[in-house]
């Protein structure tokens, strides 16, 4: 059903200050940053092997990602995971009682996305994404 | 200098219930389970594409890993990075200012790693490691 480790989101205050350590210390190259208006984010794509290491700001204070900030501080956000059948992987999860916080998939900047609740993942935030083939 | 993402850890209460999510319900592959007395921690290792997933579980009340969930709770702990040259990196890493919790490489279940301050990261514990040849 999982196929890799699509990506790893970090929250920080602000991507140019962390694209001096991911970008110049750690010598990650930057594909691209992109205003996600409708999450109110910007994102910075790295990629790293067959992954992707994501730095996501906020853009408004009333965001998710800016809550999530205030509350916990920078650091690891989500981890994201790619699937064949985004459609079949998330009604075998139900089934298994994996409680979602999609129930059906919805378009991302990448692929269709899920996102499954950290309640049912021993704490952690997991996205599920079917990219277009 | 980064060749793709090694492993991501997860700090949990006990490995068997977190196995039924993450080899029952998301069908992952558990390749073994490791106990790293030395860390005072059994390890499971599930392999995802070229990297990893490592559910970590506590063997003692006082490891460092049974004070991150007592404060924290289940979920994410760190990312480990894979390198082609650990020392090369570290000295590469000091020089620009990032704060190294090991200064100098030590061995690992699967290579010699080190770990970088999470305050020089964006609030994310690092791992880099350099695997045999």
């Amino acid at each position: 059903m999982i196929k890799k480790i699509d990506h790893i989101a970090i929250v920080v205050h602000n991507i140019e200050e962390a694209l001096q350590v991911y970008e110049g210390a750690l010598g990650l190259e930057l594909a691209e940053v992109k205003e996600v208006p409708e999450q109110a984010v910007r994102i910075a794509f790295l990629p790293i092997g067959e992954s992707e290491i994501e730095l996501v700001e906020p853009l408004t204070a009333e965001s998710g990602i800016a809550r999530f900030l205030e509350k916990r501080g920078e650091g690891l956000h989500h981890i994201c995971l790619e699937v064949d059948d985004i459609e079949a992987a998330l009604q075998d999860l139900a089934a298994q009682g994996i409680r979602l916080i999609d129930k059906q998939p919805r378009q991302g900047a990448h692929g269709r996305v899920a996102f499954l609740h950290p309640k049912s993942a021993h704490g952690v935030l997991i996205e599920l994404i079917e990219k277009p083939r």
